[in-house]
């Protein structure tokens, strides 16, 4: 039997509480299977009076995480602090630095800070392994960086926000605003300190943007993203889709073209009998398309204690296990910087307008679509007791600066009342 | 850059051939990622003059495959040539004992000869892998292996054999029975030289057994799992189980009991609203529950050069890469060897009976599952002109035992004309 491995634990919330049950608990199975036993030498947070539920009695406690890091004693590193900067990145800077494995469940440090990090941990020897930063207990990182690593990645899909899909989900079951279920996840605690991050799409493209980098060997590029956040989808929107034959979801899709690499996370309309459009609450789902493998999808629970906390422990375990890959999948000194771009593939898209009610308007509207060679494919107009027309207008595919562009004709022909809603039908 | 790692492939049928095309047209990529070069030194099959669509000519041939494992210029054997014993294993052993590493897509010489050849690479220090074994692309071993590693695995459930896929899903929508859709999927090559292997459920079961082994830390047993094939399943059956929110798949389920391994195979119904229902064709999936993960769902092609030459390929990029894990996730010296039981799980179940037209009939068959403790959720009979009554019946939950009793005392009873068929229906 191997010497134990031990690990050093920083941040002690949901995740770090899941982990450090699974090693008291699976302890025999762990040590069997990595041959050798996973130990916790040491933990640190910011409280040490307060009861997590389980005994850290027999760990040494440390108030600074960067301690934490350097301490001889540690050979991996777990970074479960959060957020990009910080304490969670001196940490993991220090843990690297004194020659230190380092598992981080961080998707914001890694999508800002990534590259940076990578090369250091690469420099050193040491592994820096995140898959509970992506979709939680789904493997994704290591489908994507081992399994598939035979193939050139095509294209890849995911829903990898719960706290979006739960509100898009609540409107629809419920038939409640916006307004009123954001508030209920906010009491149900489902919501980040800055719900931007969750609404505003930013998390779910943090995760987006690290599977691109290990997809198409490029640098994290989160500036170069697509974002658009849940917002101003209203409870019509969800309505008419649903009428349609779609559902909303927040819907992140990276692909590599001639030109650049497109990223984007938006609100898109998907067929209700797409495997995306069943995702309810907090489950996730990836999908992978490669050349050789086809199209691969991964579904589970993007979150929450045990999930999460089974991603870290399988990264340590491949530690144990003596495994290092580079950080992306390939040395991130190779890693391409490329340009991003929006998408030039032609999709059709769902519209909303709210027209003054005046005679004329839809024709100005109609004319403005087809000035700008924007064909429709179905139109609806509701009735309305007000002044604002509602408007739903499905066109046929076409690009989205093509779409752009008619949008831009139709708020300046001073017909809307509000900023048009424009998102894209994905036939996935 | 390391140097080139060198694969001696046996066996250029489909998947052989699609390994050979990624090795070619993917070789910067795979470089790359790999950090060494991936090079072919040596292929061998049964005709050296057949057209196979690649160009072999840089490669040397060996007509025997126990002298391609044996080769000095080979670092990886790579094992397609199939059948549980022959030549594939007589290679395989051959390069194990060689001491080099073996890459396999053989299900059936795994799920017969896991335990002998497991200990055999171990002894060697070589690796043993065979992703490409279970359910095509979908990387599944990997999942179960090392990503979930840290997991108590509860349950695993799948639809592992696409032939019997495409066989029910056919008889469903074109509404054509069994004979008729067999036939179909011989003509279109889809049947294994043995179509038993694919209809018998043994192909699915022999990848059952695998998963079961690295789940549970036990002995791939293969003897002990439950079979049962669809050979039996008529249209009625489908339609029956169409009309009440069902279709009908051959389903593996594995859990761990405190008595023993429940391993079976059998075709089962399930919800149409379950992912499970709605696989199509060639589409495989499987489902993983762990006590920290959860429920994990992995989709994709089951079969096919493309889908299964990419397993083979991220196995052997895990071995360029230095990964060297015990064949079943743990020492196979340590694999415990556990009695294989029937479950004791209760579940409702369909029972198709064809009843003699004859006053009491139907009298006898409630007695006789009212007698052995089966309650009735629903029952149907259906109009019928000869002297053939065909009969449903849906259970509520009870367990196989106390059912199969009901069903032996229907039989004696003299009513029935034909063996009742039996199908557990699965709420997942």
């Amino acid at each position: 039997m191997a010497d134990p491995i031990k690990l050093g634990i920083a941040g002690l919330g949901t995740v770090g509480v899941g982990l450090i049950k699974i090693v008291q608990e699976n302890a025999g199975l762990l040590t069997t299977r990595a041959g050798r036993p996973i130990e916790i030498t040491a933990v640190s947070a910011r409280s040490n009076s307060k009861d997590r539920g389980v005994d850290l009695s027999a760990y040494d406690w440390e108030d600074d995480a960067v301690n934490l890091a350097k301490r001889d004693d540690v050979d991996v590193f777990v970074e479960l602090i959060g957020g990009d900067a910080g304490p969670a990145k001196a940490a993991t800077e220090a843990a690297i630095a004194a020659g230190k494995h380092v598992v981080t469940a961080n998707k914001a440090m890694l999508a800002l800070h990534g590259q940076e990090l990578a090369l250091a941990a690469e420099a050193a020897g040491v592994n820096l392994r995140f898959e509970a930063a992506v979709a939680g207990g789904i493997p994704v990182i290591k489908a994507l960086t081992e399994s598939l690593a035979g193939n050139n990645i095509t294209r890849i899909m995911g829903v990898m926000n719960g706290t979006c899909n739960y509100i898009l989900t609540r409107m629809e079951t419920a038939g409640l605003p916006y307004d009123t279920v954001f508030e209920e996840a906010n009491q149900l605690g489902y919501l980040e300190a800055d719900p931007n991050l969750d609404v505003g799409g930013i998390d779910a493209a943090h995760k987006l943007v690290l599977l691109s980098s290990i997809a198409y060997g490029t640098q994290v590029d989160f500036e170069g993203a697509v974002l658009e956040g849940i917002g101003r989808i209203t409870i019509e929107d969800i309505n008419a889709a649903a009428e349609m034959g779609y559902r909303i979801k927040l819907l992140g899709v990276s692909q590599m073209t001639d030109t650049g690499l497109s990223q984007s996370m938006r609100p898109c309309l998907v067929p209700v009998a797409s495997p995306l459009a069943q995702l309810e609450g907090g489950t996730n789902m990836v999908i992978l398309e490669g050349d050789a493998v086809g199209q691969i999808v991964l579904r589970g629970a993007g979150a929450g204690e045990g999930p999460t906390a089974s991603a870290v422990i399988g990264d340590i375990m491949d530690i144990a296990r003596g495994i290092n890959i580079p950080v992306f999948g390939q040395p991130a000194s190779g890693l391409a910087s490329v340009p991003c771009i929006s998408t030039s593939a032609e999709n059709q898209f769902y519209i909303r307008l709210n027209l003054h009610d005046e005679a004329g308007a839809m024709a100005r509207v109609s004319a403005a679509l087809a000035e700008a060679g924007v064909s429709i494919d179905r139109i609806r107009q509701e009735s309305h007791e007000d002044d604002a027309a509602p408007v739903l207008i499905v066109t046929h595919p076409t690009d989205r600066g093509t779409l752009n562009g008619a949008v831009a004709a139709i708020e300046n022909s001073g017909v809307v009342l509000a900023e048009p809603v424009v998102l894209r039908i994905e036939n996935v």
